[in-house]
């Protein structure tokens, strides 16, 4: 590790994730949408953390560095609501040679965009992710809502440069089925420029997006698993079944698992 | 694959799974009990089939081939009685050259052994096991119980050469406490001559062997992991929680993981 939080990841563990990124010069879809990497990690037991709210250490610093490098490797890395009030993520790049570490400017730094559907992420002079862009250490989250922003939560935001994305909300909503379509969201991040999102977390927003009426929005997927089972009672990814279904909800392609220190990465796409 | 459903498994492939299998000339340790290997297939959400009693294809034929090889590396293999009433599995080894499939009487071919504390499993002339031990394809099962044998059943069952093993009852049994102590069955078992055993299944067994309270008696794990999402409601590997303990319950040590066709293997030790 190098001054000021740096973190390396070696040329030599960047190979095999190449099929699997964004091309460095991608531009937005025809769809307008933009291409979506889904990465986590989590343990032998599927889970990513030891109960909601909990952070648990899971993966090795290889793997860290590794998630450090796909971030600057996207033009945006998505989180929701809970993950954000849980956690206080800083959910910026610290590679060796981004923007604010090393870099000039914000190059390689990617843009936090936090689904918030209910407006329930309160900002404070306290959250890591605004400290960050005011310190040029980070970009300005984007806030996907279906709500009226809080006055004070758009002030906090616009201060360092930050927004909310306003969509409408759907009819029938419910954890399983949120209130803003995933094509929605893509393709309100996608107007605004962002070719690549990697898809972070949590738990609600995973299963959501690998449940069979969503995963065909799923360009790559790159998994780290823990040698570890957390027992019963953990954060699981584990998506829906579709109703009347008795099939496996999804299954990787072009699969590649690499081993990175005590954890593996698996690599594959989704679909056809 | 081979006539008689013989299955090969390249040398090549037998090289990573080496340091974690018992030594071919074992004997029973000083403690009385054998050397257990945990071994199981999931999906990426820990589940090892869609449903109770659902068979369900995980693995690709390079991990089947595998999981046949490594039976004929221990003296005995082991499933609960679940397992061994919704699947009426062969628990045979079907690798070329092994007793039955090209070699001579059973060598190769590991003991069966069936726990079933509560005598629920009814034997009959279409069970798998009896039929292949008859046909010199297999080796016949031990039963574990607390019960007395059903006559039919144990008359089925030697017959074949197999036999059952009364052993006491624990107060206080449940599922995750079963009414008989691993350690009760594991030198029941060595004292008859087992060396070394596969855990193979199903989810009970596995939940409870990977428990805090019996960890200590796994020799090895090998685990593969099919790229696939089962999606929720599937059975699940994922031990109990020791009470009041917020930590993981387990993790593996001296790991390495080897991709196998689109699958990966992982292998590791419990403790220190």
């Amino acid at each position: 590790m190098a001054s000021r939080g740096e973190l390396l990841y070696p040329e030599s563990d960047r190979v095999f994730l190449e099929p699997y990124l964004p091309p460095p010069d991608r531009q937005v879809k025809d769809a307008g949408v933009p291409f979506v990497t889904l990465t986590f990690a989590t343990s032998l037991d599927s889970a990513l953390s030891l109960a909601p709210g909990v952070q648990t250490a899971l993966s090795g610093p290889q793997s860290k560095a590794m998630t450090h490098y796909l971030r600057c490797r996207h033009d945006a890395i998505m989180v929701g609501v809970g993950t954000a009030i849980a956690d206080n993520p800083s959910l910026n790049c610290r590679i060796q040679g981004v923007g604010g570490y090393g870099g000039e400017g914000l190059v390689g730094q990617p843009r936090p965009v936090v689904v918030d559907p209910l407006g329930r992420w309160q900002l404070t002079s306290e959250t890591k992710i605004l400290k960050l862009a005011k310190e040029g250490r980070g970009k300005a989250p984007w806030i996907l809502t279906t709500k009226t922003p809080d006055s004070e939560n758009a002030r906090l935001l616009e201060e360092v440069g930050g927004c909310y994305i306003v969509l409408g909300s759907r009819t029938g909503a419910s954890e399983e089925r949120p209130s803003m379509t995933w094509l929605d969201m893509l393709r309100a991040i996608g107007t605004r420029g962002i070719g690549s999102i990697m898809v972070e977390g949590g738990g609600v927003i995973i299963n959501s997006l690998l449940s069979a009426e969503n995963a065909e929005h799923i360009s790559s997927v790159i998994v780290t698993i823990a040698p570890t089972w957390l027992g019963q009672g953990g954060v699981v990814v584990s998506p829906p079944r579709t109703e009347g279904s008795s099939l496996p909800v999804a299954r990787l392609r072009k699969t590649k698992w690499q081993q990175l220190g005590d954890d593996v990465v698996l690599c594959g796409s989704l679909g056809a």
